[in-house]
């Protein structure tokens, strides 16, 4: 890791199916506009609600990456 | 939102197959009893171990529900 | 559980597939060094991303274990 | 306080206009269910955004009441 | 513990006498009032003072219940 | 909330006259640069004090908003 | 803020009113004991209910002043 | 409460006998310099061990007092 | 203390007595598989319920050992 | 202060050298990109080992700056 | 260790230097205040920036003395 | 870090010199009793004062370490 630098950005992704899938989201759309991202930490798992079901799982992920890639 | 009012209750539900069912199976079981649940959030995640498998997958949840909903 | 006491030990899973496999190797590895694993508590969700994918889930555990079971 | 025993139960009150007016709608609301409110604690502070600017402030509360006023 | 779903209510008990009794008290009157009582955990330890001495222990605990037990 | 992506930025808004104006400040320089601002959460609430008086009250907050909004 | 020294103090104000003058009264009572007030944090917000209305608001702060104004 | 300010000390009881007693102790000593104690909290338990048993229990209280005692 | 290393190890106890008693069993089953215990911290205090009675008190501890004790 | 607002970012420095090293990276880096930086805060303390020893520290930071320093 | 009561005082040492030298100056300020300094333990590492660089280092540091000194 | 799974040991290094060389203490200790340590996580800095100098810093660690090490 030499002397980099990383910067850490938070995240929130979600999903109809599973906490996993909703991490994995957020991680797909951040990567669409950050490059070189290396590692996330799950923060806070929440969801919504309809009809006594889980509509939405919600999962707030601090995801870091190289600070070169912010340019 | 308007000037709505909120309850939050605390529920743990298990599961042996995953953490997103122990996640169903509460908000189902607290669905049974509460109307109106909106939200949920996860406060913990635990588990039960025999022969050093996971024998249940416990989560505990805070669900929010229109405060009307408790009568 | 009379007036036993039981050891607390830190693990971290990982998996490339889903948080409950990793939770499941943590506690599988760990039960082929010490008997009488008991309960696990999950500390913290991290991971790794390859190509802004997730190359693999992380998931610290405490495992609390019979204290007899340490010799 | 001889040996009373409390019980506390957690609410979220919201309001368009401050985040004191949605303590109060949120005890107001409790008040209007159970007997003999004693105390709060604000627990978190949120709130909607729309257009920029704050829509509904909410703030979750734990409200404490004497044990015997839940029957 | 199978699927079983499980509530969590929090309850603060005091006494003069002692932080332990404080604790039995809040169980002891909460059992008066729900089912299938099956375990606590100490979220706060307080009291007041009077003339320097401990007037009051108070501890503020979560008391876990099988969620059946409710109605 | 479909399987939408959202991030979260920390601001840090202040005001001489109350806790609720800083948290408009914030919000409001927040949507003069991102769009799509949909919640806040407040972390802090700090100020700086001249002769003896509130100078600033300063709350910091996060907020979310759509992540598309960020390009 | 050179190699300056500060002591940092816990303090708690009522108010009636709000939230703010709450903050106000605890900072303005220490202003009378101590000199070189500089900053405050708030650690907790309470209060008291009577007749299911907000009877006073109770913020606690941390207020911190130069270290050489508590001769 | 009217708009009374409180001062919050911290400090550290120590016993030989239990837990209990470190926080008498604590009070008690705190009440010879300090005037209108009104309340206090636990913040940690902690203490030393000699020849694997409890040499002393040492508990940190918080512990509030009305401002004007100060003097 | 020199520049001595120091080992924490987290070691749950149980008592159908007090939490006393329940820290003093998890110390004194600790030395007899570790050398030089040192000093404790409570972390948790949780306990069983059965017929809404406390069963066991079960608190968890940190304990500290100077590390050479460890082979 | 006046009614300005700030933003928040999160870097994480390293350096083979030192904590405070790692701390001035991540803040002469952050240099590079953000204008008016005025404060940090540090958020976590980690580092990489190889052949026992500290290979590099990684100090997490928060770092303030004034919002209009974005653009 | 015997029966001794303790107190807790919260400073804050700054310096241009390091981390080290901010908590060394506090704990020597606070000495030409108080008698009988036992410990310390860092609450929090914050500071300045000019210039993209670290103007000082604060370091917020817990004090614990005996009570005796206080007189 | 295919399906690798890790242990975490809490160890407390001192030094009178720095942090980081109570940091550097504990690592190489550990070093001497488990192999293929690979990460550390700063928990706590503490000290303690001898004539209102710092006589010793006290820095508790997590260290990570690949498991099959442990044997």
């Amino acid at each position: 890791m030499s002397d980099n630098v990383y910067a850490v950005t938070e995240v929130v992704g979600s999903s109809s199916q599973s906490t996993d899938d909703a991490i994995r989201n957020a991680i797909s759309t951040a990567g669409g506009k950050l490059r070189n991202l290396e590692w996330f930490e799950v923060v806070e798992t929440r969801g919504h609600i309809e009809n006594a079901k889980v509509a939405h799982f919600q999962v707030t992920l601090k995801i870091g990456f190289r600070y070169e890639a912010e340019t």
